[in-house]
């Protein structure tokens, strides 16, 4: 692995750092540079490491999974959109790829303190934290810290370094606790949400990374970078009005009219009172301000404070759509309070809220159908639209209290163990809740949960409401030059997605935040801009392709097959009521729609990629790989 | 096929003129502005013109095939490279897709006389032009012109037609005759050379095409071309100047040095004199000056003038390299003059120089060897070196004139004629003959003669000298960004031929000259300012793997198979002396990476393109067509 730079690229450090908990030992590694421009940072970097370096079938809590930070090229430069992180490990959640991206300010610390990535592998024999700055890192006694919530830890750790100015990336109680969707937590309220990675960092008593670091990023045309942020701030209103203003969730009454808002566990479709929920009613009311992450003009992070009859407080900052709609009408709830509330818990534990909501909204629907009572409850009336039995939960799952314990373990397992044909409600993806976008409207979004590498994920797919009318402008400039209607499962919606992943996965490897209005030039010349390579969309594109392949080579070697791609039941049947109540997913046009999605992507029938495909986007050592996993 | 135009797209006139020659009749068709976007033009137009409207197994010289003459959207603007048209047809040499470009200043014409393309059907009583002019076209006798070299034919049709700057696509005498290899003639001077296309005007009795217009062609950014235009003068020396002041060729002898150099019909590696036959040279000699093609200021074309031994009339231009290389070196000749002469009477009887040079070394082989002898040549002492009898048998070809009759067949057939072995001799992919490159020295290219659809063909294909050493840099622009050996055959080298062939076809269709040095960006900001489209390379790089998608299934639904995809046997063994000469093409290499080459593109272990990847390219009709091709 450690091999001698040839020339720093511009952009990077050229430089990460390897912690061995289990060993108490930590070294620096120099990365080649053709490494980098292969496969550029991020969830690339992730892809990479976990491929080289997992032994396949390793237990996801173990000491033997290693759990990957990684910037990408464009972080902690002044672009805005640049302060994100990703995260990745093999998933507690799912058992299949992990990954996830994370805002905040964070990412950018470690670039600046002499590092683009953070491996850590094995496990520390107490509880520790590793403490990152200025080129230099140490594992540092994390015994004081552990059991507290991430509020505090972070205080704790500023003040007994001494810098108020430092940056920590950490798991609350619910990490330490291994819930299997625990997140990860930058500055207390921005996550890497998604499969588990949280309950990793647990798993190896690591509660924390701290960074402060002083260097700047190298870039090659920072009049360019200054140029592209001129233009957004100029043209805010147009480009980026609604989360400049509002955030995410800004209309969120409107998913009810088009049927996207997931209702009381993706079951209805009705949901009388949901601007109670919309950005504009945070903004009326429960809002004190905007905050945003590193070197962003766009500031899109809502910041609630309430006093009554929860206190929530300001520094955890506020919800998100995902959560807003998660904690909300999924379970049948329209109480923004108590949303704002189970919100900030779920800040304090590092609990991910849309698996959180989702649970809750399973353990609900169980519940009301009486496979869970009174007695697995605790007496807590747990119906949909129960706010306060909502919150409640929300705490239990932290704590693993009662019932918490099993809901604590996602709704797969949760109903493996509750039974009594509680299956049907536990809607997940290899085993990972779904976001809170319904694949029986948004159709490409469908086949992007049942084939994504981490299980149902918003961040690695496609919201096929752009691909009608005359929103197909921004992606006629990747040759899809006609509209495809929503309902469409056939190939020209399978080639969409898939272009379209490939250039989401690319933002997650460069680390670009996909709230920024960077079309494919503006990205392009960014990443010039920064790297001084003469890259083009194509060569982004293909490293979209790569690393979406690399994740699949992953669950390929773990075991997943093509019946892991694959929706809930529930999806094959429309909602109770609502705008979707006469349409749903048909699944013979789902496994058409997967088995040429493999096609396209230049694997075979089951799903597994071709040694020409994988060396067609150069990376052939996946089928060398001693660890043999094409078939 | 007609379809209403939605908007007149800039950059295309929006409509194309059929000619039926069988029914005499004329008449104007609109296309779709999506058929303009997913096609571009050029060799995009023709591949999908001859999978629309062809029937499979057609006789190429019979009525049935259609002839395309198509424009690209740079065609006829101000931007340097935009001088050419495309030529299409089943080939009559090698039943195949046939397919080729030429330069000049007809392509302009054409499209400022009102049309991006022109489909030619049937076939005509008797010899036939056609004059196209503003808006307007007209099918005229061409009785008086039949017969006529083309130098007096384009007089003639100019002093009739009253206009001196008409200008005249035509054939000779040798597509007349049906010569397999005859060309299409652009201004007396450049040539679509390859697959025999004059052979196809010739079947039908058309003559020649002639065309005028004063329309100007609207383009969204004049002042970006502008802009590149500039560019380009100013940086003339640098990014073109090889061909700016000496033309192709003009190192010639540094061909003897790397191997690269066809002698003796590719069976020698030594060449004592070939500096006589080098670009540097010919301007000190022979050449009286430079010409180009529309509005471009490269002018790379050589035009000599000789009168004695033999009088070589300056306005058919000069000899380019593969004149030089084929009807020189690999006749064994060095005979500069000899070489021109040649080269003028292929340009009068509108035969492709590739080809005759090819079959005339194939010929002088069979006669050292004793397989054709005196009584066969008419007493012509048709030995290697010979440069006489070399032009001598030019124009015997030309006229089909004894053994040129059997010539005129091309080296496949002409081996089938004589037996006796020959057959090790004619060298030749598909029926068509090799162009003057060493597939023993350049591997990629090599492998580009076996599967290109066209046959044996330098314009589909990469000169992998290009991947050694720091020009690299100019590939890492697509992610190939580490230098890869020449002798490599293996997926590196397959995917290197790939990604450049795909950006080859699109330069056929956009129809923007290989020689200009436009980049990857700046080729695509023409495309922008052209037509006022948002593309990016990836969209671009994807027409040229559609358009090379649907030449295969062209010659899949025409019944080759991977039988086909292969190099003549004496690439197998090395060069009698020279640098090669201990060095040759591996057939296991070969067929690996013809398997891989498959795989790569999609295409099924037999090189059927697969249903998916026909969708994932957008062509989802190829797989659908009642033709059915897909197995």
């Amino acid at each position: 692995m450690i091999v001698v730079v040839k020339f720093l690229p511009y952009g990077y450090n050229g430089k990460i750092l390897r912690v061995d908990l289990s060993k108490d030992k930590i070294s620096t590694e120099f990365l080649d540079d053709v490494l980098y421009r292969r496969y550029i940072g991020g969830e690339g970097f992730v892809a990479y490491f976990l491929l080289k370096e997992l032994e396949p079938g390793v237990d996801p809590l173990g000491p033997d999974n290693k759990l990957i930070y990684a910037a990408g090229p464009v972080t902690g430069t002044f672009i805005p959109g640049n302060g994100r992180n990703s995260v990745g490990a093999k998933s507690p959640l799912t058992g299949a790829f992990g990954e996830a991206e994370v805002g905040g300010y964070w990412g950018a610390e470690l670039k600046h303190a002499g590092f683009d990535a953070i491996i850590v592998e094995g496990k520390a024999e107490k509880p520790i934290y590793v403490w990152v700055h200025d080129e230099q890192a140490e594992i540092r006694d994390a015994g004081h810290l552990w059991g507290k919530e991430t509020g505090e830890a972070q205080k704790i750790i500023r003040e007994e370094l001494g810098d108020n100015l430092i940056r920590v990336t950490q798991i609350g109680p619910g990490g330490e606790r291994l819930v299997r969707y625990a997140c990860v937590t930058n500055d207390l309220k921005d996550v890497a949400g998604r499969t588990g990675l949280g309950a990793v960092m647990g798993s190896k008593n690591l509660k924390a990374v701290a960074v402060r670091g002083h260097k700047k990023i190298d870039v090659v045309n920072p009049e360019k970078l200054k140029e592209l942020s001129r233009w957004l701030i100029q043209n805010m209103e147009k480009v980026a009005g609604s989360n400049h203003n509002f955030g995410t969730g800004a209309n969120f009454e409107v998913n009810v009219v088009s049927g996207n808002l997931p209702t009381r566990n993706f079951r209805d479709g009705d949901f009388a009172n949901a601007e109670a929920l919309s950005g504009v009613t945070i903004r009326n009311t429960v809002r004190i301000g905007m905050d945003g992450c590193y070197a962003c003009s766009i500031r899109c992070k809502k910041v609630v404070k309430i006093t009554e009859p929860w206190n929530v407080d300001p520094m955890y900052g506020g919800p998100e759509y995902e959560a807003l709609a998660s904690l909300g009408p999924n379970c049948g709830i329209d109480d923004l309070k108590a949303v704002c509330k189970a919100n900030e818990i779920c800040n304090r534990y590092s609990l991910d809220v849309i698996s959180t909501g989702a649970v809750i909204a399973f353990a609900m629907e169980c519940y009301e159908k009486g496979i869970l009572t009174d007695r697995d409850t605790d007496n807590l009336k747990l119906t949909f639209g129960n706010a306060d039995a909502m919150v409640k939960m929300v705490e239990m799952i932290g704590k693993r209290q009662g019932i918490g314990d099993i809901l604590a373990e996602g709704v797969r397992r949760a109903a493996e163990k509750t039974g009594k044909g509680s299956e049907e409600f536990a809607l997940h993806v290899k085993g990972q809740e779904l976001p809170m976008h319904e694949p029986r409207l948004k159709r490409a979004l469908g086949i992007g949960y049942a084939v994504s590498p981490t299980g149902a994920d918003h961040q690695h797919n496609l919201h096929d409401m752009g691909l009608t009318g005359p929103s197909i402008k921004k992606f006629s400039a990747l040759g899809i030059i006609e509209p495809i209607p929503l309902e469409d499962m056939g190939p020209r919606k399978v080639r969409a997605l898939i272009y379209h992943v490939d250039w989401c996965v690319l933002n997650n490897s460069l680390l670009l935040c996909g709230f920024l209005p960077w079309d494919y030039d503006q990205t392009t010349e960014i990443v010039r801009a920064v790297t001084g390579w003469n890259s083009t969309s194509w060569e982004l594109m293909k490293i979209g392709e790569r690393v979406t392949t690399m994740a699949r080579a992953f669950n390929i070697r773990e075991g997943f097959s093509k019946e892991d791609d694959w929706l809930p039941k529930r999806f094959f049947s429309p909602t109770t009521s609502g705008p979707l109540s006469e349409t749903s997913v048909s699944p013979e046009k789902l496994q058409k729609a997967r088995q040429t999605y493999y096609a396209m992507m230049g694997w075979n029938e089951n799903g597994v990629p071709q040694r020409a495909k994988l060396e067609e986007l150069d990376i052939g050592w996946v089928a060398e790989s001693p660890l043999e996993m094409v078939k």
